[in-house]
């Protein structure tokens, strides 16, 4: 034990000018500026390592995000580090379960992101001082390790503990021959960058055509804003990629039931692979109901849904054929490791939501992690890739062939370059000074 | 039209020290300090009305609710006043919809309640410029009015805009008779304040007794923590109350599914009238496989409810008896106007949650509105009530013989005293500079 503690956590608020270029449009978010409530968990170690972590928004009340995360240096400043380390289970009920702080969700929203971002910086700063990547970190510890940084309450009617080991236990032979998979050959991803809804349909196709000659076999459609326009986007699409080149459309909760059986209906033709975010992310009952009407198009679900509560349900109403999880969206690695793990019990393949800034840096740590220590394979298994942004990480994610490569270096990706902080914080870094063209005030 | 506009919102940060003598403790929420985040509608209008309303809180946190109200200022100063007041469904959307603020729910957490501070304090300065109380300002709206309030997205396959309008217009013959009948009896009341957790069996005693002198015929009790002392507790109840007296039994999201059923199984012999939040607010199927397993107890939820989504599939999955709102969880007046709309559909009778700092006094005019304009009866219907912090309201609520009296002052009883502010604003109130306890630092 070194004695040392957690002394601060450092905010910033960034955000990156990326609705200029239609960059990221979609039926639902139109303009959006992809930003950072960043946070840095500041320690007296003589290690002079820093946990890096952050949630993600998309511009106005990146603000309130970033508040929210300050509010969380009370619970975590003068915290004895080895120890928190050694628990973060612990920490995460500490964060989780203050019943103050529990009245602003619960377990959702605002707070709720903010106490993902601290989490996440902490399993960042536990990866470094363990010089291993944060996917190596997770598939290496003990089942019983693994059960213990997951919080059961909410969910022992669909998953007790006693499963959940059952799960890690049936997947640790053969974890060191994925884990050397997963080092040759990297992960599976798909490409959304050809599919946002604000580019021509030249530009898509262009996109489309150059994401199947670097590898991908699964691309992504905006849809959800003009049927008629759907429809043509998809021909597109499909003239540009053939018939075995797997198209997902996403519909960025624009539709009510019953519009959505019709509009999925009417693009089936074009044989779309998912259809992601049919409606409310809080209507399990309302992607059951799609997903019987729609079949055999498949239902994708989870960038948007607050926790694993809502995910049990969506898995124990049959309601979804992937899920979806984001790794800044939910309290941080703890619970997406609950959500994995519900997963595989249900037997659903986990298609991770990424994009945004720095959501695949992330993510893609808790698919490998997924691969090597809890589902065991990559059967229909693709996260989400998109091109945007990655220049501004200090260990950006690579692409290969349409694939993840393993990350090597240690921490959790999440550590921004020391230049985008003077270029991107808002309002006064010198990116926002000199154009002041008011795009998220 | 007089041309007047929006000018500000300012807020405040409110706290009562309510955790010193355990007032409000239950299962979850072992030590509150009732708080508003306070925001006030300013405009430069000849008549010197403000709109108040607030976002109620536990205690840690307030800061960060109240800065996401301030964050909502841009989309609201500026607005030609007249044209906004008219139209308080467009500015309900204007604020839920926002492509951006939306990323941070969506519709539900800190923005959402931050969104419906700002939304019901427009509310009460329409009320307040029609000189009227806000629950009649809404009574006498026209049945297409009503409707105009109301977002259906998501809500379509339960309930559309034309099934709205049947349920307010047949609700329209009697209005002025429910009207007149709430003047002169009020609604009808529980009583809460008996059966906190942290009270003694003699102070619970007193207060039942107290309670049913006063004229409820309906008292709740707290439970979850140790089922040993619930059925203690509900004895002393029982034994304090007689058996004409309704008993509901509370337990603030304590238990998971079979937690829940074991425990309210073994409350039953005490007759409880409704078994109130016995899971997670998110738990729709976890309600529904709990209502199923304890009947005859009725199932009660709602305060944590994030939106009309929820509640929406609270409804269709036949998960409650009893619905209850909470005047300042969702996004204000309309969303609730919503909520009411669809326990109507379903013939579900909603109960509000109140208590805490104000909620009794925005509550109350709601379930009025419901009464003369909605669902058209008092059958099952009372409105939680508890006995705090009424003084700090220039218009607090008057209960007669377990009756709520029905507002006259105009407005929504939102407003605070003057002095409320010198003595509760946190850090620097009065209040909080003469202890300093760190209660909820």
């Amino acid at each position: 034990m070194t004695g040392a503690r957690v002394v601060a956590l450092d905010t910033d608020d960034l955000r990156f000018p990326t609705s200029r270029q239609l960059d990221g449009s979609d039926a639902m978010n139109v303009d959006p500026d992809y930003s950072a409530a960043y946070v840095v968990v500041r320690t007296d170690a003589d290690d002079g390592l820093e946990g890096h972590g952050f949630a993600f928004t998309i511009g106005r009340g990146n603000d309130v995000q970033t508040a929210a995360i300050r509010a969380l240096e009370p619970f975590v400043a003068g915290l004895d580090l080895d120890r928190t380390l050694a628990d973060l289970g612990g920490l995460w009920r500490h964060l989780v379960h203050d019943s103050q702080l529990r009245w602003l969700g619960p377990e959702k929203g605002v707070m709720h992101m903010a106490i993902g971002a601290v989490v996440n910086a902490f399993w960042d700063l536990k990866a470094k001082r363990a010089g291993k990547p944060l996917w190596q970190l997770l598939s290496e510890m003990r089942p019983e390790e693994i059960v213990d940084l997951v919080d059961f309450r909410y969910l022992s009617d669909a998953l007790t503990p006693t499963e959940a080991l059952g799960i890690l236990r049936a997947a640790e032979p053969g974890r060191a021959e994925r884990a050397r998979h997963l080092r040759v050959d990297g992960y599976p991803a798909y490409a959304t960058s050809p599919g946002w809804l604000g580019y021509s349909d030249e530009k898509l196709a262009t996109l489309a055509r150059e994401a199947v000659a670097n590898g991908f076999d699964q691309i992504k459609l905006k849809v959800g804003a003009d049927l008629g326009d759907d429809i043509r986007r998809l021909q597109v699409a499909r003239r540009t990629v053939g018939s075995d080149v797997r198209v997902a459309i996403d519909a960025n909760q624009r539709w009510d039931v019953a519009e959505a059986v019709g509009w999925i209906n009417a693009l089936a033709p074009y044989d779309p692979w998912w259809v992601e975010e049919p409606t409310s992310p809080d209507d399990v009952l309302g992607h059951a109901a799609i997903r019987e009407a729609v079949q055999p198009v498949k239902v994708a679900t989870g960038e948007h849904v607050s926790n694993r509560v809502v995910f049990k349900q969506l898995l124990q109403a049959r309601a979804i054929d992937f899920l979806q999880i984001d790794a800044a969206r939910v309290a941080g690695v703890n619970e997406n490791v609950a959500i994995l793990l519900l997963a595989a019990k249900f037997g659903v393949p986990v298609c991770p939501h990424a994009g945004g800034v720095g959501l695949c840096e992330l993510v893609q740590h808790l698919s490998m992690f997924d691969y090597v220590a809890v589902s065991a394979t990559l059967q229909d298994r693709v996260i989400e890739y998109v091109d945007h942004l990655h220049e501004h990480f200090q260990d950006p994610v690579e692409i290969r062939s349409g694939r993840y490569l393993a990350p090597s270096a240690p921490g959790s990706s999440a550590q921004m370059c020391p230049e985008t902080f003077a270029l991107f914080r808002f309002p006064h870094g010198r990116e926002w000074q000199a154009t002041a063209d008011g795009a998220t005030t």
